[in-house]
């Protein structure tokens, strides 16, 4: 997607210079565009940890793409060992995004199979490629799904906008490019559909603030920033007519983890009975988990993300303030587990599927047997 | 309550100056404690419109003393009509909380009795105070009924922490003393009750993490703050035993005006069995309103609000942060309304009431006349 009208990806490799990798530091957005360089193993956990990086298929493209660096950097008399080391590294960063360990598992398989240093690296690269170019396209053609969704909102409302409320950032800067839940926004709005979106600031990392208003923003989709408590009193008054969010692991029975705060708007949807859609690469499917809310592990973070708020001072500077007083406890869940009773459906690459065992087993048949 | 184990209460007539009025300045909690001076009608209206003071009780007490100033410093020989515009004035300030209305009402009718100008200001400043003393043994009487609701829970739990979730401040900063959705938790507390309170932090204007959390810790009242996110998740998994907040307008059907994000509280209580009280004093009650949710006017505030973050530099310095980029439109919704179907009950100066018509109007017989 564009960045000042310059197309970027989230993730790329240095055209030249093949030790490096390239992402976007998104700590530091909206407002610096910082662009960092990844060669070791150490600088993708922390990327990955510390939340240079961040969202489901970005987490599973820069892992993809650690692993590459971990071959890459491995002594090559001990290079299995290393490269098992290192998966076992990222594997660490983050407990609840499933891309994490899909892509780790994918290049472990295709590294396994490669004899020898020079073919390892080299399967390593190909893999970390085609992970992350399977991210853009599969995210693309799910934004070709949902556009119908959309559509058919609009033409009820007779080309009046549909507005779609979101959480988080699950925008292109959480994948490789075009984003789950953005990629239908996008493609309505390029297909000249009235959209307007309601961005959930998304406390405590701000995600929605300072990520999806801006990478809106950038690509001049209408968008209204707004706390994360609004949403339910907005869907009690007419002015939500969709909800469109991202997850970071959603199990084959059609519970969805994502941002801490989902299932609230969940319910809210329920209640108001507004469409509640839920959007993913099959990268994101786990395919071993049946009760999201008992067994997806939820990551806790530090407090101080809570405590801390950074941002911009009347002189242009960045500045972090204390919000509470110094010695406040604060406890800080990441994400949540929306039961798959709250959703009206899962935005996937093959098409909308009802958020049920059956349905989604019916369109990953190949997932049966496993 | 204590601030620094001193006793204060929010606000309190200059006892060396009868022409002042004392109030803390909450926008600068819990970094600084500043008491300012109020003496003309448009002191007030900015005090209360600009969030000097806030909450229900506190903006009722601190109109009742607008009043009082306004008949001190009116022209005696325009008397009644200053103080009609100053009651006008001050209306204006807030639209969703009640309290307001009825301290302003009750002092029109009071002064309205009084012949000559000496009389109004005497009763005016009398009147005053009953408010301001009113606010605070409603308040306390409300806590005695709350701490049986949760004395239950802890006998139930064999002692064990009871886990209560609030939103935004209810407490004393709120009122004159004690507060309402804190009163029970203070009760509890002192009486040696194990009580742990979920504060969620409120944004935007982060009431909970700056002055619910500082006010419990000036208590010693164990608490844990988190992200407004944060509550569904910590349903779902076994941590609150019970829900209080309080209401800046409550119908008389048993509907709810709270701090927006009440509603969504309300809904993850009923998806988890988990009770969700209101404590109010029967100020707050509206007797006109029978459908909250589309009668009760909404009050949208500025959307810099949502926009900017104000807390302490690593430097020790107040200094206020941009979150999203500049060109960012946000909305900011003060309120939301909680259907009485999502109320587990009541409870006010009088005792524990379900939120329904016939059980309200049984507690308060003489309001049926009216």
């Amino acid at each position: 997607m564009k960045v000042n009208n310059e197309h970027y990806r989230t993730i790329w490799p240095d055209p030249e210079d093949e030790t490096t990798i390239k992402v976007i530091d998104q700590r530091l957005l909206p407002h610096q565009f910082v662009i960092v360089d990844l060669r070791t193993v150490d600088d993708f956990a922390v990327a990955i940890k510390d939340m240079y990086v961040r969202g489901a298929g970005l987490i599973g493209a820069t892992a993809g793409f650690g692993m590459y660096c971990a071959a890459l950097t491995a002594p090559k008399n001990e290079c299995d060992s290393f490269i098992r080391q290192a998966a076992e590294k990222l594997l660490q960063t983050r407990p609840t995004a499933k891309n994490l360990s899909w892509a780790i598992e994918r290049q472990l398989a295709e590294i396994g199979q490669q004899k020898g240093y020079t073919a390892k690296v080299k399967r390593a690269f190909e893999v970390a490629c085609e992970i992350a170019d399977e991210d853009a396209s599969f995210c693309k053609k799910l934004g070709e799904h949902g556009l119908q969704l959309i559509k058919k909102i609009s033409e009820k409302k007779g080309g009046e906008p549909v507005n779609i409320l979101t959480h988080c950032n699950a925008g292109w800067l959480a994948f490789v490019d075009y984003g789950s839940a953005t990629a239908p926004i996008y493609a309505a709005h390029h297909a000249g559909i009235n959209v307007h979106v309601w961005v959930d600031e998304t406390r405590p990392w701000l995600q929605g603030a300072r990520l999806t208003a801006w990478e809106l923003q950038q690509e001049n989709v209408p968008n209204t920033l707004i706390a994360d408590n609004t949403g339910g009193h907005l869907m009690q008054h007419g002015k939500v007519d969709m909800v469109i969010v991202g997850t970071d692991r959603t199990t084959f029975t059609g519970d969805v983890a994502n941002k801490i705060g989902t299932y609230l708007k969940a319910l809210a949807a329920k209640d108001n009975a507004i469409p509640f859609y839920v959007a993913l690469p099959s990268s994101t499917f786990d395919w071993q988990i049946e009760d999201g809310v008992k067994e997806i592990p939820i990551e806790q973070r530090s407090g101080d993300e809570v405590n801390y708020v950074s941002g911009l001072t009347s002189k242009g500077e960045m500045e972090t303030v204390l919000v509470p007083t110094e010695k406040t406890l604060s406890a800080n869940y990441g994400f949540d587990v929306t039961p798959a009773r709250l959703v009206t459906g899962l935005i996937t690459e093959r098409g909308v599927v009802a958020a049920d065992r059956q349905a989604i087993l019916k369109m990953y048949p190949e997932k049966k047997q496993s």
